[in-house]
């Protein structure tokens, strides 16, 4: 009898990587979770993922054949296998992940961008599935994108294509706190951004609102949602703005590659119709007559728990 | 003996029509050309093409085979082979040009958007041979664009992927004069917009400037371009700011495909280091590190009076 096939999927983040074991109907078998900054470099990483996940391994390849190990972690080069410079993790340089994990395992690794796992994973179990041509945008503590066309990913010449959170928006506008850039999508529509967003509109309030209550270092994305779930206008009037930023900038994504539908993903997305019905307004306004209503506007369809390890583990599959 | 293959390639333009039967070497071995303007209807254009054509048809196909037309429109659409409501031609709505040509001539033909036959002339003979990933820009009256990533043509979802004219490079920006939208490449770095800056810097001039010798309706690219060229402050400035524009959206473009080269075509590039300088600094300065120094930007190696025909020719070979 031939054994079903399973995949390791791994999802590291600045702060927390995790792990799970998928089938092929993106269904996860087991699942677990590890800070990523307890380990100092990335053989004590390694070690620490062969403790928790070997024991996992051990038990589902029992029945099934474990085909790879996929990876999605920022700056994720899919081409060489390194983490290559990655501002968020404590891993300095150029961090050979795939061949390391690989060694260990004795299992083959694949390594991809975060944000491209995610659209991988949309395409195949979530809200793109069975797309040709798509973008994923996933709003967080960065924005991040994947862009499909033709059902594959685009890598370009260097594997560094979809890089669509430092695309400008706003001429000469706000300076990105680690790029250097100016105006960039992810200075506004990232939570960082968002952050930033309210404290301005705050200060520059002439009535009183309830952002007044917080410290400029308190502020963050949910404290602005759960002001504006409160009614505060000024709280309402950053997720408009920033719904607004975002649908300009799908507006140039859409005519680059004339996408079936554009997905959000992240933690920014749960502020809804905040941020979706202004996004979708401007990007409507902002495109030509030839693409109007011709783009849907999606959120994932992923648990967002679940995402980041089923979009890691279709790197085996794809 | 095996018979050698020939294209027949049409450049259809707002202005003029020309068209050529070219090898599968890109030579192109008689050409012609008319004017668009003097048909009022599509049938009509047709009937001219077909008089003007199928001498030279029947005389190349006695050694060779005539394997198929090739055109390139304005809103030309590959899927459907329609022009759709080009706003420079005469012929109004939804044109299915490829369809009359084809029972016209009794031989297949194949339509594709000026911009993206550009694109692929470029791939098979020009600048971009031998390349997986560019990006073509042809900057004229308008400016449009064709990208290549893995070696093909990106048509998205509808057909209409690589406006990149008409993505926003400037909020609230220049009005454009037809498609209403603010602040677009188009409006900026097209011959247009290069016009419409110069009257703008020419009114603001605090010194004498030569561009002051010219009424609005006089002043064109090329008045600028020689006001430049006698060392004229202002007609130089409009030069560099409009590299810069460009060199800013060619960031953008950067980030969205990685490519390996961005490819520039048409009259306004004549006015070379004056706009490419700018750009190219500009380019570098608005992307994210891992793409500096990467992106070579590129004049178009294709003689003008030769490029279009060459384009539309291999659409028949593509």
């Amino acid at each position: 009898m031939k054994k079903t096939s399973l995949a390791v999927g791994i999802d590291v983040g600045g702060t927390n990587t995790k792990y799970g074991i998928v089938n092929q109907q993106g269904e996860i078998l087991q699942q677990g979770e590890v800070k990523t900054t307890l380990f100092p470099t990335i053989e004590s990483f390694v070690d620490g993922l062969y403790e928790r996940l070997s024991p996992m391994i051990t038990e589902h390849g029992k029945e099934a054949t474990i085909k790879g190990i996929g990876i999605g972690a920022p700056n994720g080069n899919h081409f060489n296998g390194s983490i290559e410079h990655a501002p968020n993790l404590k891993w300095k340089g150029i961090v050979p992940i795939a061949k390391l994990m690989s060694e260990k395992f004795g299992i083959p690794c694949v390594l991809n961008n975060d944000a491209k796992a995610a659209a991988l994973g949309e395409l195949k179990f979530g809200a793109a599935k069975g797309m040709k041509d798509f973008i994923m945008i996933t709003l967080g503590t960065g924005v991040g994108s994947g862009i499909i066309v033709n059902g594959g990913l685009i890598y370009g010449h260097n594997g560094n294509a979809g890089e669509l959170g430092h695309t400008t928006i706003r001429h000469n506008g706000r300076l990105h706190w680690s790029t250097g850039l100016r105006g960039t999508v992810e200075a506004y529509c990232s939570a960082t951004g968002i952050r930033l967003t309210a404290i301005e509109m705050r200060n520059r309030a002439k009535k009183p609102t309830l952002l007044q209550q917080y410290k400029d270092d308190e502020i963050n994305s949910k404290i602005v949602f759960d002001c504006a779930m409160k009614g505060d206008r000024v709280a309402k009037r950053v997720y408009e703005f920033t719904g607004q930023v975002l649908g300009e900038a799908l507006a140039n994504f859409t005519m680059f590659s004339s996408p079936e539908a554009i997905v959000l993903f992240g933690g920014v997305t749960h502020a809804c119709s905040m941020l979706m019905e202004p996004a979708k307004k401007a990007l409507e306004k902002n495109v030509l007559t030839v693409y109007k209503g011709q783009v849907k506007l999606l959120l994932s369809k992923l648990k967002e728990a679940d995402a980041a390890i089923l979009g890691a583990s279709t790197l085996v599959w794809d």
